[in-house]
């Protein structure tokens, strides 16, 4: 297979920085090097395939995107991106890896809706990819199946604390369902918003005619996320099973967190960038009926209640373990547009698949992190956390050749004709500057991203089996 | 420069482990090898000068102890280690870079007291060694001169809340030494106890004839260790300064520390092997005089209140950031035995550089902690800490060839006669046995200690200069 | 009517203590006045029908018991005290005035239901008493019912997070009833128990074989009671209803509602005698069926916990308002016997009400609690959170003549052919010891118990309508 | 002696309101009367002496101001109020009874500092007086003299933690005066600020030529004076002794105040209206040198921190347990005058001890407090927490008869050529505007003030010798 030196370029990790040069053979880095002791001689550059320049870049572990909806059914449409062109987005946005949501709804074996997803995405990848498993029927034979879905590679279960009807477990499925990541040592995922109160508001606002967008967010208020992290917390205390958050929007609910890793507990939290950056009365709440473009659960908050300025600080304390995108995408045209006169019949979701990386770069260049802590937050910690470290989310022998080259002294508009390679007909991103830029990526040794221009090709991406989590304190 | 392969051992970080071969030259490592991959040839291990091989062995990144008190005069007396013998200690333990305090007293140019401390370490060392300058008489001309000797390599000051009449600043003086650290980037670190109160106690219980070494305990209550960690904060606070408390020994002090650290703040605590493992009770309360081997400040705290368990809590949530030992050596004879009759007089400290790494891997086999975060306590966050990463703290190329083998299949036994190089007519931990091995420590390229037998030679050791905290959040 | 002058004694408020003498005409107190001053002439005591020699005793209001359960059905059985026996016994422990829980199941009209157990109160008391409703069925009727019983002085609303399929309320039930206590000012009393869960747990046990009553405490951990009363919280913030929680057993559940109490948040709790006395392990753990004499919801908890010392304390820092005794008393004889070989099935309840003004008297003489502290807790602020001050509560001109004599003196020795009058085949307070003596009982002018003899009748007691909670922050 | 009826109004307490006739025999209440049940026929009306009409009216206990400083030394001037003026204007504001503080400074004998202050009270006051000691210093023999000043009804006893040089005492100092508290049951009273980091802030301020009014606050930065709260906090956790923290204004303090409230400690809060209403911005931040009139410490602080309304909700939860006025009045001319050009040398203090239940009564206008609250604040909690409850601080037959008529229709707007009778040549709340009145002012059954006209002689006010605090938890 072909060797490549990536020579000049300063390698990043979660604890530090440091010019490397990095040898890959075939879909594997080999061997990491010092470049001022050129201990193979001078010549190694001459025996390799390909030399890649990577002077002034930062050369980091592909992204990892731990939270992705590809082709995902939802209130009677579907997620606008296939594998295909989500994960093809991806990789234009840094991203080698995503873990996907098998979804089990009632009635239905797990293992069948797991084979579903295998379907869907083998062959249609750009990237590698892995799965967690929606539990949307906890039940003996369910509970019986998430052992054996261990065993193949899917380490991870999400439950839903919101939508009865739907996904939603109540509270002794959610304990029963902790018993068994307990036993099997899987990680338990939440959705911790508490649904059941929820739909009560939603109900009386529809029935004092308040329909448009904003009031997604109104129905849906901070105290009822705290509330149900709180609960999930409890019901994790109770049972021994580790906890990670999904898409944790509201500071309180990260308070929470923040109170049981204080203690010891196995708690972990995920936020993503539309927390971080965007906001109810900014975007839920634009004109007409533009607001739909953010409807997602949770919800964006309020920037005057501070959330934003908070999710930021949290990530600096690692009470924030990951960031991901909860990439769910939706065409205002026929799908969003359905919830017009009714926000609740709005698709949840925001695309965002393919700016993760620069979006949080950005928190570097604006002092909110440091470099090290944003490859960890977008790569080291999410691969170990799912259990995919190390050969995935490090640069090192050993590990899967995924490397991003990472220009600090490039841009990036964001935007509709700009970059913006997710198959949607908006971006909830439009107009964002990034002070960066990614140059190339490369995923298990492969180019698949140059300069912008795609090189790779469908079905290159690869399931990866994970093992249990590695970060369980 | 000799040529080493380090191989067939499993390489362990902050991060995870992995198995990779270490390739070294001179120095320093210049390459990380996958071993399955053999990138470089079958041949390589021919074309080295020496293999070493690692099978079944951890390969950790050599420990930085970053609190020693080598030939420390204190008391009328002075630490029975002197660079010499205290460093070669340290090499035995598997540590391979001290940070030692430079001491000014009042009156003197805190220049020369730096002088003066690398006169006494320079030649002498057998591993690695930096300083912390110790600020006795904050004024302005030693404010001053932090600025110089931040230049020098000597990043970070300590000062004293604790010792009224020989160290002791008070809180005008720290304040404006904090504003000095705030504007030139070191890092202020403090002896936090409340040294004016505790002088009232002490005197109170020699009054009431209470003169054994267990009323060293009682007179320093926790409550004083808190309440100085807290004033130290909030000074921070005021400053803006980067903050790190030494030797933490109450779990109430922790407290304070971790609540800085949610909201946020740079605040980082330190704390040593004899307040995990040791007690009020037990030691201090030792028959006769013996508890003066274990008089040091701040003092060993009671079991029944549990400091010792909510410490390694503290350690597993990165409320504590490092581990030091604090090695502060007094013999009984002629030293600790001055405080016969009135445990005021006893020399403070406890000797313990040769034991840091395989105490806290104990803590490992104990499952107080994960293999990654004993290396990262041990070596990678102090040397990070305290600027001297990636040189120090991590396996990597271009790093200081700073190794040592770890064998998890081997037993230690400490004491007199056992292992036991510190210049000392006791041991603080005599009869603690410890289910692991150092088989070899490797400082800068060189084998200094294999199998137990010193290979090292005085003067191995040179000056670290160091950079600023890389460590701040 | 008649008249009395109460001379001698020392009145007892929440604030203070005091010599004064009680001037009493027919049901009410009429005057306050200074022994000391005479103001009416020397002649003041020939002129009343009756002096009482209150010498040495504390002069104290009659105790308000907010929680009682007479004739209560539940599960398949009847609370084996009636109104008439049931308030006799109060009588002798010196409570005047008990509420009584009226209770709805699903299918019922909320009046027909408070009509109902108006019918078995009336003409059947020995004291004064009121209703709170228990709303079983929270729907669009109900809801607005609520409003109509606020006007005939039914001022509290209890729902149930516990018992699923029997009184549970969900959490949009909750929201709901929330708001309309929010609109119209009554207080929203809260069994905070996560019984979704529990079921779990319980079905567990049993399948498990763990069918003793240790078991009913385990199944029931601490986690699940403070999960449900942080809910509470936050439903109660989303709707603005002001929150009382009943019988509060677990110190974390304590914890968040002092928590939620500092946030200035009009958050109440109420704790029993049987949480502060006794304990899981020497109760509930007594040998072969004894334990189900304890067997009450939420369960006693774990003295190797800590929880009874941190409820006491959170008498002192009043983060629990008020004590009661949740007195719902089952015999053992074919009652509590139901359950043997599954305590599920065992009636839960203790018998309580003849004892808690002792028993909390007790704590005073502990000193546990103040003198003061005494009085507010077991009459003055249940009376004001409860809307029945200055009415009851309160030794005050214009109140009722429901008048305690508490002797410091005296001796009570509890247990059966001691003193218990309840109609219950044991006595969960066996043993108990109380260093003072209820002297005697008026009740609205009336003696009713005079050393230990019963002189009161049936039908003296009459319905008390009560005004919006005067306790709120 | 005299008789007096007042009848019609509603008496408040800190537990409720109710409409009570209250009986005046001399200088004492001598009964309280229900007026619906005339028990001593309708003729007592006739037989009294003089009948008060109180409808409409509250009928509280008079006012007690815990924290005064008349005729106070300080830098070289002295505060502008005599005990004469000052107690005067306490009249016209409806206190009857000021807490003074005695001032020991180096070299003085405590005994000899309190007979001096006694002699400057008496015969020259126009309502009763109390003495708090401040020891400014602590030796041996001043703390030997605080058991004698206990025996003398002096209970109380204030030190420093700001002002080096002057009252300070230092760490050690408070230790040993803590534990003579802790020894002899009196109060420690603490001025909480870190003087010694606050007097470099100062000297760096001055020294940058920042020297107006404004920088007063800004160089005593909330933090030093949580620090110092929390110092004293824990300082009193070694000892023993109960603590009372001054006019506290930093929400933080009271966050450090609350927690150890919440841990059941006896610790206590007192704050002042200034720090209630008005703001480091809007008061200090005046143009020119008009922020004078509010320089005190502590000191105002920033409105945009929030600090204000967090101070109000900390009434509400009872971590405020009373509010004083620190009465402390400086004229402009030629005393505040001293510190143009050097804020540093403005005299501390703001005269208010005329407004302070009038302020405070707007606050129930306003929604902050309760009407109970108001009276507990300003009166009840004041006399119980310095031992002279119940004889000041409640309306009850035996008590002083310290009676104030408020009138809810009333109006009252402060300020000069208003209702201003302290001897300043300004007004601190010039402009406020109160939605009630005080009608009559009774002073141990003497009218003293009747709707503005002020009818008390100076003398008339006695020295109150304490009692022990009643408000220990």
């Amino acid at each position: 297979m072909a060797t490549t030196l990536i020579t000049g370029g300063t390698v990043v990790s979660s604890t530090g920085r440091q010019r490397i040069d990095v040898l890959v053979d075939g879909e594997r880095i080999t061997a990491l090097i010092d470049p001022a002791a050129q201990p193979f001689g001078p010549a190694l550059a001459d025996n390799v395939d390909e030399v890649i320049d990577a002077s002034g870049m930062y050369v980091i572990p592909g992204g990892v995107d731990a939270h992705t909806h590809m082709e995902m059914p939802f209130g009677g449409t579907t997620a606008a991106d296939t594998f295909e062109t989500g994960t093809r987005a991806a990789a234009h946005g840094g991203t080698t890896t995503i873990i996907d949501f098998a979804i089990q709804t009632p009635g239905e074996r797990l293992q069948d809706t797991l084979e579903l997803w295998h379907t869907k995405a083998a062959g249609n990848c750009a990237v590698d990819y892995g799965f967690h498993q929606i539990v949307g029927d906890v039940n003996a034979e369910s509970l019986r199946a998430m052992d054996e879905l261990v065993n193949e590679g899917v380490t991870s279960f999400k439950l839903f604390m919101a939508y009865p009807g739907v996904y939603y477990s109540d509270d002794g499925q959610i304990l029963r369902a902790m018993q068994a990541c307990a036993a099997n040592g899987a990680l338990m995922m939440m959705h911790a918003e508490n649904g059941i109160a929820i739909d009560q508001l939603i109900a009386q606002h529809i029935g004092r005619g308040e329909t448009s967008p904003y009031y997604h967010g109104v129905s849906r208020p901070w105290q009822l996320e705290e509330e149900a992290t709180h609960r999930a917390i409890m019901l994790a205390d109770v049972t021994g099973a580790p906890l990670y958050i999904v898409h944790v929007s509201a500071k309180q609910a990260l308070e929470q967190i923040a109170t049981a890793r204080g203690a010891g507990k196995n708690v972990f939290a995920e936020t993503c960038p539309q927390y971080l950056y965007l906001s109810l009365e900014e975007q839920l709440g634009a004109a007409g009926f533009d607001g739909a473009k953010w409807v997602c659960s949770t919800p964006l908050r309020s920037r005057a209640e501070g959330h934003q300025d908070e999710l930021w600080k949290f990530i600096r304390t690692h009470d924030v373990s990951g960031v991901a995108t909860d990439h769910c995408p939706f065409c205002m045209k026929d799908q969003k547009e359905m919830g017009i006169g009714d926000f609740s019949k709005i698709p949840n979701g925001i695309g965002g698949v393919e700016h993760r990386v620069d979006l949080m770069y950005q928190g570097v260049v604006d002092g909110r992190i440091s470099l090290e802590r944003w490859v960890d937050v977008c790569s080291t910690t999410p691969a170990r956390m799912f259990g995919m470290y190390p050969r995935k989310g490090i640069i090192a022998p050993g590990a899967d050749a995924d490397i991003v080259l990472y220009d600090p002294k490039g841009h990036t508009s964001i935007g509709l004709g700009k970059t913006h390679h997710m198959n949607l007909d908006h971006s909830a991103w439009e107009g964002f500057e990034i002070d960066g830029a990614i140059r190339r990526v490369i995923s298990r040794g492969t180019t698949i991203v140059d300069n912008g221009i795609y090189h790779g090709k469908t079905g290159h991406g690869q399931f990866v089996a994970r093992a249990l989590s590695q970060n369980l304190i």
